[in-house]
C-alpha cells in the first residue's frame, strides 16, 4: 500500500484543522468486519450511535447522520428547509462561510451576505448587532434563515451563537437559525438545544476524531416543521425517512457501517466520565489553544483572530510578516519535519497558515508541532521575536490539566 | 465495543448481496492513520484510486468518486444531466429499480416506467425491444435518458446492457443511457466504454469488497456535455469541480480518505495479474453462482430469475413454497447458524430470500452458507426435493477454478 | 506483504488443531501500540492477564506466563523441578508425548516410557492402571514425576487426568503429576487444582485462540517446593523471579506485550458470563466434535481414537483406507479448497489427517471445512460410504447449542 | 480493552530504549490471521524473514530466530556452545552486561568479569586492551568465550567490537567472540561477518521496531562447530534442528507467526532502497542521538557515557545533579506529559534516566519528548543551564537528513 511506505519512520504530524489525528482505538474499531445493516446487531449499533451523538450535540431532538462528508451536510441543511428562491441571511466569517454562501447560490437560493469590511470580517466573529439590525429591517419576514459558522476553520475565529440567537429574538424574527459547527463540535463548547439552534451541521473528521465520511444535521422541532413544506428537490438528503427509520436504529439506505463503529467508539471516548466527559474535552482544547497562542505571540507573529474573546480552541491562524510566502514556509516544514499545517484559504492565501490543535493530541504532540513550526520559520528566514516553543512550555508546565492523564490503574 | 462481543466465536456469514464480506487486507489498509487531503501523499493516493477505478469500469473517461454511499450516486447521476420536469424512461426490474424511479419523481423528474406485467418484470431482465419501441414512438425526443439496472440486487437478475444500447441506436434516439451497476461492478462483466453507457452508477460495498461509504459515476463525453446545461440544482454532486480537481488527484471537498485507502487496495487485488485480473474476477463469480443455483435446484425450490440467460453471478433469489414465510426462515438461519441472508424486498417481501455470492468468498464459505440454508429450511419445515449441499459439492468439485487459488510461493 | 496477497479472495480455512483461527477481536487488540513494560498501565494489564489465566486453568496458585511458544513451556516444566539424571515416568499417547520424552532425554533426564503395544497406544488414552502398577513397583520412589498429555494433538485422544491422579495416590507415590494440556486448555474441560496436577503446561495458540508466542506453567505448591532444590540449569525458565515479580503484574524480563493484549481479550471472551463462561466453551467444543465425528462415521472412515470415552473435543484424527496417501488428500484439499488440515505425525505419517475443531469456529465454518474434506476425499478417489456433510448437518440441526449465538441486542 | 482507554487522547511518547515505538505498518501486518506453520504460504514467509534478517545482521551464515524474547536468546547463545563449568570472559559495561554474567553463573559457567573501577566501567565502552592482556595470560586457552555488549541499553554506551576482535586476534586466542547487540541491531552499525563475531544475540523490540517476542542468534561456522560438542543441556534453544529446518523456511516447533509477519515488514522497511537502506537507518539514529545530546549538554546535565567516541545512537543516559531523584522526575514527566523514560538500573538507580531515540521516531517526536523532559526537569526543581529544546532545534534545523523524508509521489 502506497501510504504505508511514504515515510521511512515516525508518525506524521497532522496539524491541519481537520481531518484531525484519529486515535488508534477508533482506527481499530473501524477495521472490524462490516455487518448486515438490516440485522439485529446493527440496530443495537445504530441506537448507540444516535444516543451518543445526541449527547454530544447536547440535544434531545433528532440528529440525522449522513453517509457523506461534511459538504453534503451543508447541502442537506439547506435543501430540507428551503424552497427555490428563498432569501437567507448569511454571515461571512471566512472561507468556509463563503463556500456555504456559494453553495446556497448554486442551489438556487438568494443569500444576502453580512460581514465587516476588508479583512476585518475574517478576523472577528459574527457581529450579532448587524444581524439584529438586518432582521429588524425585514418587516415582511422574507428572510427564511440566518446562517452562521460557529468555528471558522479557515481563520481560527469562534462566533458567539448565543448572541446570534438573542439578536434574532430581539428582532422578533421567525428566521431559522442555522449553524455550521463542522469544526466546533466536540472541541469547542456547543449546546444545540439550550442555544436555540434550528439546524446544526457537523462532520466526523474534526472534534469527533474520526476519518471523514459521515456528517450530521441536528434539528429543532421548528426545523422539522419547516422541512414539511420546503420545496427544494431532495431525496438522499431528506430528513423524513431517516428520522422515521432511526427510531429503531436503522437507516433507509446503506449507512457507512464502519465509520459508525468509529462513531460509537468516539462517543464512548468523549463521554467517558472517568476522563471527565464533555467538560474535560472542551477544557483540553481551550488549554491547547492557549499554549499555541502563547507560542505565536512569543514569535512576534500576529494571530489572525483579532478578538481574544473569540479565539478558537480548535485552531490558530498565524499571519506571516509582509513578504513571506506562508505556503513556502508550510512546504519547508512538511519536507523537513513531516508536519502538515493548514494553508491560507481564499483571500488570505499565502499570507497565513493554520495550526490545528484538536483531536488525538496531547501536550507533547503539540510541542513537537510547534518545534517544527519554529525551526521551519527560522529556516525560511522569518525573523522571530523569541522562542514560541519556550513560551508554550512555560504555559503547559504552568497550567496542568485538571483531569489526570491516566485512569487509575 | 458492542460489535466485538456479539457472538462468542466464529466469523459471521455475511451472505447478503452487499455489503459483501470485506477482505482482511482491505480492513487493515483502511485502518491506517488519516492523512492531509491537500498534501503530496494524498495526490499520489488519489491518482492511484482514479486510475484503478477507471480500469475496473473499463473506461478512459472520468469516474467521479463521491464520499457518500450508493444512493447518493443515483441522485448525482440524475441531477447532473437533468432539468426539472425532464422525462426519463426507466425500466423496473425490481425493488432497487423502483427506488431509483421513486427518487427521480422526488427530484422533480417525470419518469415513465417500462416493465413486464405482474411478477414477470421482476423475474426477467430488461426487455430491450420495449425500450426500442418506446423510443421510436418518441419522435420529438422528449425523453432525456433511459435508465436501467445492470444487476438487480433485489432479484438476482442481470440485464443485457449491450442490447439496450442497440435498442437506443436502432431507434436513433439521443437519450442518454444511464445504468445502475451498484451490485454488478467488479463481479459481473461490465464495459462502460465499449457498451456505450453514458453514466454508470456504482458503489463500494459490493464487488469492490469495501465497506459502504463511497460511490461512483462513470461518465461519457456526452454525459459531461449534457451536464453543462442541465438545470436541477446541484452542488455536492456537481461533476465539474470534481473532474477539474481530479486531474491532479485531489478533490474539491473532503474525501473519504480511509475508504480510498481501501479502494486502492481493492483495485490492486482485483487487477492483480498474478490472480488473473478482471477476467478471473468475473469467472469466479460466475462459478459461485452456478454452484449456488445447483443447490437451489436440488432443493426443488424456484430461482427468482426466470431466464437462465441472465442469471446473476452476484446473488441468487430463492423463492419459498406457498405458505412459507421467507423471513421466518431467514431469522431461524440467523439465530441458529449466524448467517445473514437478504430479505425479499417490495412486492416479494416474505416470499423469497437472497443468497449473496460476491466479494471475499471462496468455495468453502459458500458451502458453509448453503449448509446453513439447508439446515434452516429443513428446521423450518420446508420440504426439500434433495440435498442442495450435495449438488453444490458436485458442482464445485467437478468445475475447478481456472486460476490456482494460491500464488506460486 | 506477501501473506496479504496469497489468495485472490476468501478467508482460508485453518482447520489444523492449532494454531487455531484467531478472532478478529483478538487480532485488533494485539495490534495496539506496544507500551512500557515497566509503567503503571502495564501493571494493570499484567494483573488482568494473570487473574484471567488462573480462572481458565481453574487454579488459585501461580501461573507462569512465558514469552515463548509452547515447546519452551515443556522445557520449563522439566528444568524447574528436575535434576540431571532424574527418572521420569512418561506415557506415550502420540507424537507430541514422544517429543516431550525426547526432550527429557536431551535435557539429561531418564524417561521411562509406558504405552500400549503397536498403534494401540496412539489410539487410546493414558492407561492409569499401568502407571499405578509401575509406581507401586518403585518402592524407592526413584521416579520424580509422572508426565502425561491431556489432549494428544497428534491423535485426537484425550486422557483421563483424574484417573492418573488416583493411580498415583493409590500407589502412595510422591511423584509429581505433570500434564501437557497445550491443546486441551480452554477447549476441553480442565481443572488444575481439583484434579491435583502439579505442573500443567499450555500454550496460546489452541483453545485460547491466540497466535503462538506465549506459553504457560500452572503450578502447585508442591511443584514450587520441588523447584527450590532441583538442579537442572535454568535461568530464562526459572519460576522464582517470575512469581515474585508477578505479584504486582510485572515480569523480570521483557514480556510479549502485544500477545498479552490478546490474552486479556481472550480471557474476557472465554469467561464472559453473557456467553456462558467456561461451561459454554467446553460444551461448544464437545458439540463441534460430535458433528465432525458424525461426518467421519458417515464417510465410513475410521476415527483414530479407538475409545469413544476419550474422543477429543478439540480435533479428530481421520484414518485413510489402506493405500490412500493422506498427505496427497490434504494437498488436494489445500490446493483446491483453501483449507489446511493437520498432517499425520510420526508413525501415522501419511496414514491419517487431522481436522481441528477449536478456537474461532462456528457450525458453518465447520460445515465449510467438512465440505472441503468430502469433496477432496472423493476427488482423491477415496470410496465413501455416505455423505459426512449430510450427517454433520443432521447432527448440528438436531442439537442446538444451549447458549444463544447472539447477545441480547 | 483496558489499554485502549487509559488516556483520554494523544499518543503516548514511548521514549524508553526499547520496546521502541512500533510503526503502524508493522502493527497492521501483525494483525493478519495466523496461518498454518506447515503450509506453503508459511514457507515463503519463512524464507523471506530469514533472508531479510541475514541482510540486517550483514551475515551470510545462519541466523536462528527464536519464538521467545531477548533474554532467551542470551541463554541460547550460552547453552549452545558451552559445557558445564566452562570459563567465559565477560566485560561489564552496565546493568545488562551484569545480568548476562548472572545468567552465565546460573547456568553453571564460570564467568570472569572485566571492567573499569567504580562507575567508570559503566561510563565507557569495552576496553579491548584489558581483554587482550587477559587472553594473553590464558596460555592454556581455558577461556571458551569473550562476551561483550555492543550497545549497553542501561547506559547509552556503545562498544567497539572491531577492537575486541583485534584484541582476541592479537592474543592468538581461540575464544569465541559473543556479542549482545539486542539494542544495537538495526540502529547502530553492525557487521556480524566482517567484524568476525561468532554469536550475535539480538531481539525484536529495539531497532527492528517490533513488539517483543522474537529474538536471534547470528552464528559463525566456528560457533556452529563448537555447538556440536558443547554439553550444557539444550532442547528448545538447540541450533541444530532449527538450522536444518530453516533451509526450506520452516521451524521445528511452532514459530511466533504473527511476529514473523511483522519481521518481514520490518525488513522491507529497513532495507527499502528508496529510503536509503541500512546506511540511512544508521545515519538517522546517529543524527537523533546528536540532537538529544545537544539538549542534555544545553541543560548543563552530564551524559552518562563519558567517552564521546562511543556515544550510543540508540539512547542517551542523563545523569541527575546530586540530590535529585531521577525516578521522581520520570514519574512527574509520565504523569504530566504522558511520556515514558527509561529508569536508572542497578548501581545508577535513581541517579539517571534514559531517553530512547530509536525505532519509529522522527525529529518532531523527539522534540516532543525533549520538551516533556525540559518541562519535567524544571517542574522538579532541577536548575538547568539553558534550554535543551532550543539546542536540539538548532541541531536538527542545521543538520538536515541526507535522505528525503518522503518518497517521490
Amino acid at each position: 500500500m502506497l501510504t504505508l511506505d511514504f515515510h521511512p519512520t515516525g508518525r506524521h504530524f497532522l496539524q491541519i484543522p481537520g481531518p484531525s489525528p484519529v486515535p488508534d482505538r477508533i482506527l481499530r474499531a473501524m477495521s472490524l468486519p462490516t455487518i448486515d445493516h438490516r440485522g439485529p446487531e446493527f440496530g443495537a449499533l445504530g441506537m448507540r450511535c444516535l444516543s451518543g451523538i445526541q449527547q454530544i450535540f447536547q440535544t434531545r431532538h433528532p440528529v440525522v447522520i449522513y453517509p457523506a462528508s461534511g459538504t453534503g451536510a451543508w447541502e442537506a441543511s439547506l435543501c430540507n428547509v428551503m424552497s427555490p428562491g428563498d432569501q437567507v441571511l448569511m454571515y461571512e466569517t471566512g472561507h468556509f462561510a463563503s463556500l456555504w454562501i456559494k453553495m446556497a447560490t448554486r442551489l438556487g437560493l438568494k443569500p444576502e451576505v453580512l460581514t465587516l469590511p476588508g479583512l476585518e470580517g475574517w478576523r472577528k466573529g459574527v457581529q450579532a448587532d448587524l444581524i439584529e439590525a438586518r432582521l429588524k429591517a425585514d418587516t415582511q419576514h422574507a428572510i427564511r434563515a440566518v446562517c452562521v459558522v460557529h468555528n471558522e476553520t479557515s481563520t481560527g475565529v469562534t462566533s458567539n451563537i448565543v448572541a446570534v440567537r438573542k439578536a434574532i429574538d430581539a428582532a422578533r424574527h421567525p428566521a431559522l437559525l442555522m449553524v455550521d459547527s463542522i469544526s466546533g463540535l466536540a472541541s469547542a463548547e456547543y449546546k444545540h438545544d439550550e442555544w436555540g439552534v434550528d439546524v446544526t451541521v457537523s462532520g466526523s473528521q474534526k472534534g469527533l476524531m474520526l476519518p471523514p465520511g459521515i456528517s450530521f444535521n441536528a434539528l429543532s422541532p421548528k426545523a422539522i416543521e419547516a422541512s414539511r413544506t420546503a420545496k427544494l428537490p431532495k431525496a438522499f438528503w431528506a430528513w423524513d425517512e431517516i428520522i422515521e427509520m432511526n427510531k429503531t436504529g436503522y437507516f433507509p439506505y446503506t449507512p457507512n457501517t464502519n465509520l459508525l463503529y468509529g462513531l460509537a467508539e468516539a462517543c464512548d471516548m468523549l463521554l467517558d466520565p472517568q476522563h471527565g466527559g464533555l467538560p474535560a474535552v472542551f477544557a483540553r482544547h481551550q488549554r491547547w489553544g492557549e499554549g499555541v497562542r502563547a507560542a505565536v505571540k512569543a514569535w512576534g507573529l500576529e494571530i489572525q483572530c483579532a478578538d481574544p474573546a473569540v479565539y478558537s480552541p480548535v485552531l490558530t491562524g498565524v499571519m506571516m510578516p509582509e513578504g513571506v510566502d506562508a505556503d513556502a514556509v508550510r512546504k519547508l516544514i512538511y519536507d523537513r519535519f513531516d508536519c502538515s499545517l493548514g494553508t491560507g484559504l481564499g483571500k488570505v492565501k499565502g499570507k497565513m497558515f493554520r495550526i490545528g490543535h484538536l483531536g488525538d493530541c496531547n501536550d507533547l504532540t503539540l510541542m513537537g508541532a510547534l518545534s517544527g513550526c519554529e525551526m521551519g520559520l527560522k529556516l525560511s528566514g522569518v525573523k522571530l521575536a523569541g522562542s514560541g516553543v519556550a513560551a508554550a512550555m512555560d504555559y503547559f508546565a504552568g497550567h496542568p490539566s485538571r483531569m489526570p492523564l491516566q485512569k487509575a490503574a
